[in-house]
């Protein structure tokens, strides 16, 4: 029987990194419909998020059918709650890119981006594609190098961000206020969703080794 | 021993119910700090949201130790398992509060919201000081009708957060793209605030009566 928990364990981190994954497809898809005001691109974005959401439940019932069913101590119980906890993590990475795809479908056919700022949030979600890939691996492998990583891309993120809100708030932006509120929010999301994968670095190091990274 | 467990998983509760009753008083001392551009009590608003966030962490440790020394199954797992995923939604809840004062901060001396929409900011946080009052009380008592209501409470809401927006985005806003900038971010976070309360609610009756409320 243990070792058919220790598979139902492993399963679990699978449907995390899976998740994961799938986050990291769809703020690909999403930035890339943001930059080519693309509404198909976007709805396939929204279809992937309610697929990652749906295995955020899997995984939640899952975790919770272990703790019925093995009533895990110590490192495997920290390993379970852990994995409860992420799957909202990871779900709520999947909302905020169907946010941002939102944002496509509701400004179709114009652009969300303005030309001028187009290359700034290319590199957001060029960011944000690259900090989903380090989570998943950090779930796959519990590296705690790659978690304090995560910590130095969100840096990068943050900047990124102040960049964005910088030039919406300078004297050289003529896009106008309804253009301003989307590209305050598109920002907002973007570090909403690399806050979340630091998150996730942060809390399978701990589930890993007990250790708790500095805020 | 069962007692003791019976009355940690009532503590469990109790420490929810403060979460929530804090976030209440956060989000009217951010309210407040937002209407009259105060920013001591923008402040005080974030001190208590950092003690909230401290509530959330000895939660969590609680019912790691409850699942840990007593294998909860069944009803008791669930409720268990549902007071670690709250935790997460109040102490969210505490950040958003954060977020609104941090608002306040930034633009101090200068008031965050022009005084056509007072108003609407005004009756947004009147919502969710509500919002939260009746999510306490579903935890507290476990009442499906007051988990109902909160989804129609976060309707209104919704229609503030338009109103909002519609008037942040209509021909007769002067207040520039900097303002805008600002009531967009915190009409979301209001937004996002009443969204937490109505899933402590959601996720309360699931515990409760293992019945799951329509989304």
């Amino acid at each position: 029987m243990r070792t058919r928990f220790h598979q139902d364990l492993e399963q679990l981190t699978v449907m995390l990194e899976q998740m994961c994954l799938g986050d990291g497809n769809a703020i690909a898809m999403a930035t890339d419909a943001l930059l080519n005001a693309d509404i198909e691109q976007a709805e396939r974005a929204i279809d992937l998020c309610a697929r990652v959401a749906a295995m955020g439940e899997e995984c939640e019932e899952s975790a919770v059918m272990l703790l019925a069913l093995q009533a895990p101590v110590a490192s495997e119980l920290r390993r379970v709650v852990t994995a409860l906890q992420l799957s909202g993590n990871l779900a709520r990475m999947g909302g905020l890119c169907a946010h941002l795809a939102e944002l496509v479908r509701r400004r179709h056919p114009e652009p969300v981006v303005p030309d001028s700022l187009r290359d700034t949030v290319a590199r957001m979600g060029a960011a944000a594609v690259h900090m989903a890939g380090s989570a998943a691996r950090v779930l796959a492998t519990g590296d705690a190098e790659g978690a304090a990583g995560l910590d130095a891309e969100d840096d990068v993120m943050d900047g990124l961000h102040r960049d964005l809100l910088n030039a919406v708030l300078g004297p050289e932006f003529y896009d106008g206020a309804p253009t301003a509120v989307d590209l305050a929010l598109l920002g907002r999301y973007y570090e909403r969703f690399a806050d979340h994968t630091v998150e996730v670095g942060r809390r399978t190091v701990f589930m890993a080794t007990g250790a708790v990274l500095p805020e």
